[in-house]
């Protein structure tokens, strides 16, 4: 423990009284709290370069006064009986400037950014987690193969390779990795890319954080699919955009809409369109070809950059994975982003994006500028993961257990709800959207629900313009499927009541 | 393997046909590289609905045709032999739109910020690496202990905890490490903080990012030392930032000359000053008390927020630790901000700041946008390493070996260069910087340097106005002592030839 103590050889004040104060200085500023250890009187007095007599006197002096305790063979600590109003007090009057301790509250003058924040990213206290949550986005992590992620993690440790410790060689994330993405990619989205059009990020949120910074300016409109996912709005939002909302029916967004006058006569400054063509979020419908055909057809002609999150595109169910919406573009209309928390774990904070590679450089020099790089262990575990076959298996494995969840769920609403309930958006990725017909607002049935121990999302929130009022999310990949009946008979209850 | 493949069962092409076409068409297009493996027909015929006759048939015609092939009891895989014209040509012309193979390239309109990055951040071919390299800001990591941070990770993993894969609860960093960082830097670094006014973010240039977004609008102007650290000016500059250069000498910063017409007139404008004053970047000058009551009493006079980095705070040799500047402020004049990637390991990708508790809460939603939250594990096993005593042991050992060789750099460079050499910097740190007399300029002097195998930085860089042409940056916390004294012996031999 170093003390930032700072002694004075020359003052008429003795040495170990000048200790004592500030030591007791520290323990009332609260800089050293009660049941924290202190060094002992000869590490002390190695580290301050005065003798351990000088420390000796001033610890059995704190020692007496009750600032300090002494535990027998264990070392000395600060006390936890001194006096209450003592180790209450704000910080003391030490041997410091007047400047110092003015307490007057500056107000602190945020820029746009860090003044709009406030509204885009509402606190949010920590939830009491319900006994059964239908949040969506959670995976399975109980069925995550830890052991074997400990194994790979492992090998690389024993390696002793120490380029793992070091700054990777540029921002653009592990070379391995980039090469086993694209090749993912390329056989299972049919996303045409090579290695150099990937960039690592920490997650989709820096993909969406980063693509807001390279192409926004304050004041630019961005157009979102309405309901839409709340991150990228945010992300858009605290860049100063204009958001523009694209309506969405069970075919995705609505293209035609786009060629309304709202749209057109933004044309030459809107800058990206962002979509959710795999499964949209939060409805789940999945874009149709020839939708698909007409958004890259309005993107070329209005000269928009699409931004593609294909965030759970890893799951489908009873049909075959939907060929990107990047595959059918030309190379440098779409801007394709996805991420290993859905189908790994959130916690990893590995995602990436893929971009024309002279875009995709200019990526990796704006992360070089946000945090120089992902962290290399989770970048190399993650390429062999990957490479050694296990992202795969993980896939199927993950792919069956979410489709008896997702079995489960219907099965249950079915049963519970008949015909009061629309079931939308099943056929794909971790959650389903309801629409509930009922004597209840949306409100009071999430309040019910929460009053029966079940967590449960209301689409509201991810509407820019009127939601109906009588949708709900509900995520079911992290739940079992015992949990998931229980849930659902207990909304049914709770709102038949 | 999950092959995007779409087949049409109400197509006139029979189902081998398509299945045929669709494959070579990934296989030419490079979605399929040669030497990859493809699925077995078994696994191909249940993915996709079909027949295994069906996909025998097209694997026989493209086995036939070179396209695939087979390995005796390994699989089948794509062919090395095909055709080079084939294999190389561009993405061809597949059953797709025209529009989707539009190859006419847009310009992409980048942002403000991303039209200047190319500037700021300028792309920096991956160096060869010197025999002997005296870049700053490498640690020693060949004496991390890296078997003890592997026990500590191996425990987390094995305590089968899922909340260690599961989103945080918040984005300001795992409570137990920002309580460790709070102890921590109360004792050594006597900053007043407690673990609500830390944010852990992704190394200390995240910090820097989110200042930058937090508290800069385009075209405020911003004062930085000059020279000074490059990382922190092109945050700044991405963000629209005027600087203004603030000299520094052998004391650090020069307070008086922030009292000049330039500053002065900024009043109302100026939003923050950053300052590395234990240890400044790169001339290793400490700023002394008065100049640091002086700049306090400054900053509180113009209403400017102090930012300061303590990237290399915890060695200091010969000398007490010096208490950092905010122990000195009041509690909202500065934003305080360190790391470990000097101290344990860049790849790590850990850094903190401190800011008053309302302004800390505003950060964390900034962190939330920019990637919701750093990596769990990572953040669990440092607060561990923390606790449990390691960091302050690993500290002192790293102090005692950076001192031996900092004494050797000190001794070789007195030895070889005499009076033509003088020694800045050298009580703290990982770095020194050298004035150097001769006939050579700074261009010279490195490029001779590099010729003889040793890597030399010109502080010419880190200069915003005119250098000196004859100052630069010796990093050796990276280097055995044996390689430091060979590096100046060659570097004594070459400017002298």
């Amino acid at each position: 423990m170093d003390l930032a103590i700072t002694l004075d050889q020359r003052s008429a004040t003795p040495l170990h009284k000048q200790l004592y104060e500030e030591l007791r200085m520290a323990i009332l500023a609260g800089r050293l709290k009660p049941g924290e250890r202190v060094p002992s009187t000869r590490a002390l007095s190695q580290s301050l370069g005065v003798s351990r007599t000088t420390i000796t006197q001033s610890y059995e002096q704190l020692l007496s006064e009750g600032y300090l305790r002494a535990a027998t063979g264990s070392g000395t600590f600060v006390g936890c009986q001194a006096p209450d109003e003592l180790l209450k007090s704000r910080p003391v009057e030490a041997s410091r400037p007047a400047v110092a301790r003015q307490e007057a509250r500056r107000e602190i003058e945020l820029s746009r950014y860090g003044a709009s924040i406030t509204d885009i990213v509402p606190f949010e206290p920590p939830e009491p987690e319900m006994p059964i949550s239908f949040k969506s986005g959670r995976p399975a992590l109980e069925e995550f193969p830890l052991d074997l992620w400990r194994r790979l993690t492992l090998r690389h440790y024993r390696a002793n390779d120490v380029s793992l410790l070091d700054y990777a060689n540029g921002s653009q994330g592990y070379e391995p990795l980039r090469e086993a993405i694209a090749g993912y990619l390329r056989r299972s989205r049919a996303v045409t890319c090579e290695a150099d059009q990937v960039v690592i990020v920490n997650g989709s949120q820096q993909a969406l954080d980063l693509i807001a910074k390279l192409l926004i300016d304050r004041g630019d409109p961005v157009a979102v699919e309405d309901p839409g996912y709340l991150s990228a709005r945010r992300a858009f939002l605290a860049q100063g955009s204009e958001l523009l909302p694209a309506p969405v029916d069970e075919s995705g967004i609505i293209v035609d809409r786009l060629n309304s006058k709202t749209f057109l006569k933004t044309k030459g400054k809107l800058k990206l369109i962002y979509v959710t063509p795999s499964h949209q979020f939060p409805t789940g419908a999945t874009l149709t070809l020839p939708r698909r055909l007409d958004l890259i057809a309005w993107a070329e002609k209005m000269g928009v950059m699409i931004v593609e999150d294909d965030y759970d595109s890893e799951f489908r169910y009873g049909s075959r994975p939907i060929p990107a919406l990047q595959s059918l573009a030309s190379g440098d209309l779409v801007i394709y982003t996805g991420t290993f928390s859905k189908a790994l774990f959130p916690a990893l904070r590995v995602g990436y994006l893929v971009a024309p590679a002279p875009l995709a450089r200019v990526f990796a020099r704006a992360k070089w500028l946000a945090d120089r790089q992902t962290p290399m262990i989770e970048q190399r575990v993650l390429a062999d993961f990957i490479n050694e076959g296990h992202w795969e298996r993980h896939l199927r494995r993950m792919r069956t257990l979410y489709d008896k969840r997702r079995q489960a769920l219907v099965h249950a609403l079915e049963t519970h709800f008949g015909d009061r309930v629309t079931i939308m958006g099943e056929n794909a990725g971790m959650h389903l959207m309801i629409r509930l017909s009922g004597k209840f607002s949306d409100d009071e049935v999430t309040r019910r629900a929460r009053l029966a121990g079940v967590g449960l999302v209301s689409a509201r929130l991810y509407y820019l313009g009127e939601s109906r009022g009588d949708e709900f999310v509900l995520g079911y990949s992290g739940l079992s499927e015992r949990k998931i009946r229980e849930g659902v008979r207990r909304l049914a209850r709770v709102i038949s009541s």
